[in-house]
């Protein structure tokens, strides 16, 4: 069966997250109020073929460690959507 | 008050992903079996202080349209956090 696998990949929070504070530079340029943090990450969705939902969560899990994150500077959250 | 909120930015279904076709060559590289589809967008948090929830997510929505989406490429869905 297809399982439907989302992943997020979001910078560490104690981490400085130069991309983030630029677009809340542009947000603020842009003269949108109230805006007062921004932090981008990577959302990746998985197609996996797999016999089972926990087969399908595990090899999300080793995606996730082995290429997806960057354990130093990211952590992630696997989600089943189906 | 401060709301959470997530913004999933993702490229158009039928637009081909070269980030995520290559991702998934590494991942079938890896020795991953059974992923199929890879597809790979932005995951935004943004802090806002609003007055209300409606009006945080009016500005979440702003924010998507004029800098954070580029509808050409990509589509974006809004959620609240708490």
């Amino acid at each position: 069966m297809i399982y439907n696998v989302q992943i997020k990949v979001m910078p560490l929070k104690d981490l400085l997250d130069p991309q983030g504070k630029a677009v809340l530079g542009g947000l603020l340029n842009l003269g949108l109020k109230g805006v007062e943090e921004v932090r981008i990450g990577k959302h990746i969705t998985l197609q996996i073929d797999a016999e089972s939902e926990d087969a399908a969560k595990q090899v999300a899990e080793e995606a996730s460690k082995k290429l997806l994150a960057n354990p130093v500077m990211e952590f992630y959250e696997i989600e089943m959507i189906n």
